[in-house]
């Protein structure tokens, strides 16, 4: 099954655990009710990872995940074939007793998730809850208590009704058994807890249907019931939801892949695990330690340019334009031994259909690129002769210099390493504008350069004050063109940034070394000459 | 239409407008994306009017309206007869260039709509705009650019797209007529000005359908086109929306009914109007003036329980409950010249079919049970002989003395009132409870309290501290019932608050008065003396 209705999570769990216990590994993507909190949330040329963190810590902090995609690879050697199980889930946050989510939602992402026909019928009504460890500790609490008060009036007025029922029954004496309809889910658990405790005469049982059946038993029947009673337990596992595969993908320490996937990684820990924790450093080693290996196959396509444009098929790091060169007839077959790659009968619709930002399609498009791009570089410089087909752990060896490394969009660097040291920054020096003293120049403000910039690639603008400005460039390129257009400008004065010359703070610091050595040299003289 | 779906929102909005400047009356309902943003915004017993303001206006800054009902009666006196048409808006905010709403979910108010079915597709899909006049300025200073940035990556890509496709044909010199498909709504309106803008040698027009077609015209015709160019115009009507009917309906001064209808009104002054005023009379104020004559059917109902359970249909103030009463056979036709009320043809799902909680059906029973309320108490005492039914003018005499009462739910106060002074507080005194200096005692909190004392009715638990707390009971049986009931219990100990008694500030201040009365009567004794 391709997508994962809410009701059949459960039992189809056990699958989805054996499938990634035994895989070579997991490919990953979600997609989220929003992207950036606020304007000051806005990725910038000029981030450090620190300040990417920083920015993207709080957008996580509020908005959620509403679907996430597991594909799992595993390698048949014996066709030299992979085999993909991809599972699309949409998540909802499901209120429980006093668990009852608050998220945000950014309209411009609703309307992304329009255009690729995103249904939202099925997030709110089939997706599958989660907890991270703070909410399963509370809900844990909640559920140890004798009686399980329901916060929500929503909630309450639906057990109150089977209640009411229940009591009328028992008072009117008729039969020993009574059928009450029962929706699936938290509020069926909370109509079990509130019978049992308010009525010592029956024991509750679940139908095959969307039922619940209230028996009348003797004292030593509901003793009985009672040890083997595990309606707590089951209300938690039920609770824990999609928790339970990030679990089970952390456990495992399986390699795992995702495009362009650091949102999709700050998400899962976020809402999966605990809170993000303030400190970058700290983020890393803990996501180093769920998660011991990732790649990320925006970053390798964007490092591998080179070689792979040999094979003529890339010109994009965008996923769907690589999965696309990757799987025409040329992108499969043009070096030896290319594996095939089969999505599983239940998936078949990925084979034939295009889903983009379904994230169950994302991330088997995510794992077919890694594929092919590894089998491409594992084959590169390889002769013909070579006789069998490379085995996947060669593939990993391979690409072992990218492992841990994740794509960063629009900063001062492109990608982090979460077993590292970050790399530094491979973006031109900053450019340092000024705006001459003329009347014409008083009018121009850091949007109107960044527009007038924009003509030679992507900028971002950083006011000094009116008359001066830090410009971070995407490229070299478009940092020449800019220092070449700009070169006779009448009203725009541009340079690259020299700290010693343009920086407040270093000049100010200057001259008080100066002034200290100075004072330093003509102590030493009197001194001496005293 | 009882639907009113995006696409067609503009169409239909002359004949809504129309509709309401000819009524006798409106009512109103909303469905929203959330209920209280937290635990300290939950609505309590203790609440005085300025509290619960206080806390909505904090849960109402966050969610949003995602359906309004409005419903237009209009009083045929030929046919002693109401015609009603009732719209069910769902509303989104759009985004557009500069404008991309966050906003906040609740878990469980999902939940709720889920069970009444709410289609979250139309929601986001076919959700009509609105904008407050914060939106509506920043929108227009927006738009009095030549151009117009998009703002969101998304949007930015689609008019980019065009562009490209634009520039490639201009550069091929093909055919003098181009087209386009484009979709409906902000993104439209965004290419339009992108090609204006961006190239001088043609001129852009709407199709009939999805299309843009992107003409080569003489520089005369430019110039013509550009003269009567009313891009921004259009599309500042288009994201107005919803807007517009808030407008309308404030404008035409008519009555306006709803039931529970003061996150009605919160909402729609919030997202339509302006940012709720932090002084609670600032609002009343405010709305007083948006909204000079207004009818809570939940207060009426309440008010005038003994009267109508007279006539033997009204047991609860539920909207459900009140409409089915009301539009038995009984409800219908226990009095002389009851009128008929009648959806019109496009909206006559309303007869047959129940949809509560879909904003037009209740907005829909809120007026009918608003009209079969007032016949009622009309038509009180007056003879069989009255020859003619009563005019719609003479109901608003008989109900003079609700006008501008707002229900409000678990507060101090059972309602407010818009245009003059609030109630004093019908409830009873408040409880204290103290525990005993027992062992067993100390282990009692709040929440056992609060269950415990809620076997008598609705209470709310303010600790003081360790061993005493205030407690708000919901009625005065309530109150009486917790008092019997605990007057001889081991623990807990229970009596009227007693202010002079109980409360540690007041008595501070009474020691401290008595000590300066001591030290003053000294004074003047010693005075006297020496």
């Amino acid at each position: 099954m391709c997508d994962v209705k809410r009701d059949e999570f459960l039992q189809l769990l056990p699958e989805i655990r054996d499938r990634i216990q035994d895989c070579d590994f997991v490919a990953i993507d979600t997609e989220f009710t929003g992207l950036c909190l606020s304007e000051a949330c806005q990725p910038s040329l000029f981030d450090t990872p620190q300040e990417r963190y920083r920015k993207l810590r709080q957008t996580v902090g509020s908005f959620i995940v509403c679907q996430v995609g597991v594909s799992v690879f595993k390698k048949d050697m014996k066709y030299n074939r992979f085999d993909v199980w991809s599972y699309n889930f949409h998540l909802f946050p499901q209120s429980f007793a006093n668990l009852d989510v608050r998220f945000s939602c950014q309209a411009s992402s609703f309307e992304f998730l329009c255009q690729h026909n995103f249904d939202f019928n099925k997030f709110v009504y089939e997706g599958v809850p989660y907890l991270d460890q703070e909410q399963e500790k509370l809900l844990r609490k909640h559920l140890d208590q004798t009686s399980w008060p329901a916060s929500g009036g929503n909630q309450q007025d639906q057990v109150q009704l089977c209640c009411s029922t229940v009591s009328q029954w028992l008072s009117n004496g008729s039969g020993t058994e009574l059928n009450l309809p029962a929706p699936k889910g938290p509020v069926r658990f909370l109509i079990h807890r509130a019978l049992r405790t308010r009525f010592p005469e029956v024991w509750t049982y679940d139908t095959a249907d969307s039922q619940i059946i209230v028996r009348k038993v003797s004292q030593e029947k509901r003793k009985e019931e009672e040890e083997k009673d595990d309606l707590a337990d089951r209300a938690l596992e039920y609770m824990l939801g999609f928790t339970h595969v990030l679990r089970t993908l952390t456990q495992a320490r399986k390699p795992v892949v995702g495009h362009n996937m650091l949102m999709d990684l700050m998400l899962l820990y976020g809402k999966m695990y605990k809170p993000l924790p303030e400190k970058y450093a700290q983020f890393k080693r803990d996501l180093h330690q769920l998660f011991p290996c990732i790649y990320d196959t925006k970053h390798i396509a964007a490092e591998l340019k080179k070689p792979l444009a040999e094979f003529g098929v890339l010109q994009s790091s965008v996923l769907q334009d690589l999965y696309d060169a990757l799987s025409s007839h040329k992108g499969k077959f043009m070096v030896l031994h290319s594996p095939a790659i089969v999505p599983a009968a239940e998936c078949d619709r990925y084979i034939n259909e295009s889903h983009p930002h379904e994230a169950g399609y994302d991330s088997y498009m995510a794992g077919y690129v890694f594929i092919r791009m590894a089998h491409l570089i594992t084959m590169q410089g390889i002769s013909k002769q070579q006789p069998v087909p490379p085995r996947f752990r060669r593939y990993l060896e391979v690409l072992r210099r990218f492992q841990d490394k994740v794509n960063v969009i629009r900063a001062s660097i492109d990608h982090i390493c979460l077993s590292g040291e970050d790399p530094v920054s491979r973006r031109p020096q900053w450019l340092y504008v000024t705006l001459t003293q003329s009347r014409a120049a008083r009018t121009i403000n850091s949007a109107q350069i960044a527009e007038q910039f924009s003509a030679y690639g992507s900028v971002d603008i950083q006011p000094l004050d009116a008359n001066h400005f830090l410009v971070a460039a995407h490229s070299f390129y478009c940092a020449k063109d800019i220092l070449r257009a700009y070169r006779s400008h009448k009203l725009i004065h541009v340079t690259y940034y020299n700290m010693w010359k343009h920086s407040r703070t270093v000049q100010a610091l200057l001259w008080t070394s100066i002034g200290v050595s100075v004072l330093g040299i003509a102590w030493t003289f009197l001194g001496k000459n005293s």
